[in-house]
């Protein structure tokens, strides 16, 4: 059984699922900023995937920016995988827009998290029930 | 013909290729930090590559990743595309250690680029040469 990191799990809202990855929203409002996560445990670099693995884990995240950039008015897409504060594999996809709270610099680092109303949380998760392609499960 | 942006041109170092990026070495010794150019004009965002040149780029920057956190002595390998300054997609792989500049925060955004000498440049390029899968050309 796959076991999401804790603190992923306490700083995120869980959307549902890719075949392969888990879709995080973070809890963070300043901007649209998902994490997926593949479901497989001890797994730290991209290359701890197998190759089939890390091939379905990048159409996904491709998969998922092409939507964010369409969907959430987005200027770029960031894109990146850290891990250097949590270890388990989990790839950031983040709109980024020329007025948000750090434009042009990166999100991490910067600003303390805002989180969200819960009827914000819910607004998001019915846009993304519209818009997410069938591959994907709502939990 | 591919052309490289002109502001990754000043800050790196060209190094050689692999069958789709330029891999370049940003002139940075605070880390050793390597850019993959897909050399594809006019490509902005991951989705903008054809799937099998993104599944091509994906392989180079895994292939990369695991070379320079064997031979790099790196704690963890990070992987970013941003592009929120400088348009041209390039991906960002960095061998980060628990005790450089920076850990465990990001490297953008943070301290000035500090150049190296051309002796280490040199050396840089006479390590990778007995290192790079036969894949990749140096130039």
């Amino acid at each position: 059984m796959f076991i999401l990191d804790e603190y992923l799990n306490k700083d995120c809202i869980a959307i549902g699922n890719f075949p392969l990855c888990q879709l995080l929203l973070k809890n963070d409002k300043k901007y649209p900023w998902f994490i997926l996560v593949p479901r497989r445990n001890d797994t730290i670099e991209v290359f701890d995937l197998l190759p089939d693995e890390q091939h379905q884990m990048w159409a996904e995240v491709t998969t998922f920016s092409e939507i964010l950039k369409a969907d959430f008015k987005a200027d770029k897409i960031n894109i990146g995988t850290l891990g250097n504060i949590i270890s388990q594999l989990h790839i950031h996809v983040i709109a980024r827009r020329k007025d948000d709270a750090t434009w042009p610099a990166s999100v991490w680092d910067k600003l303390p998290a805002e989180p969200y109303e819960q009827n914000e949380i819910e607004a998001i998760k019915a846009h993304l029930q519209k818009i997410m392609p069938v591959t994907f499960s709502f939990k």
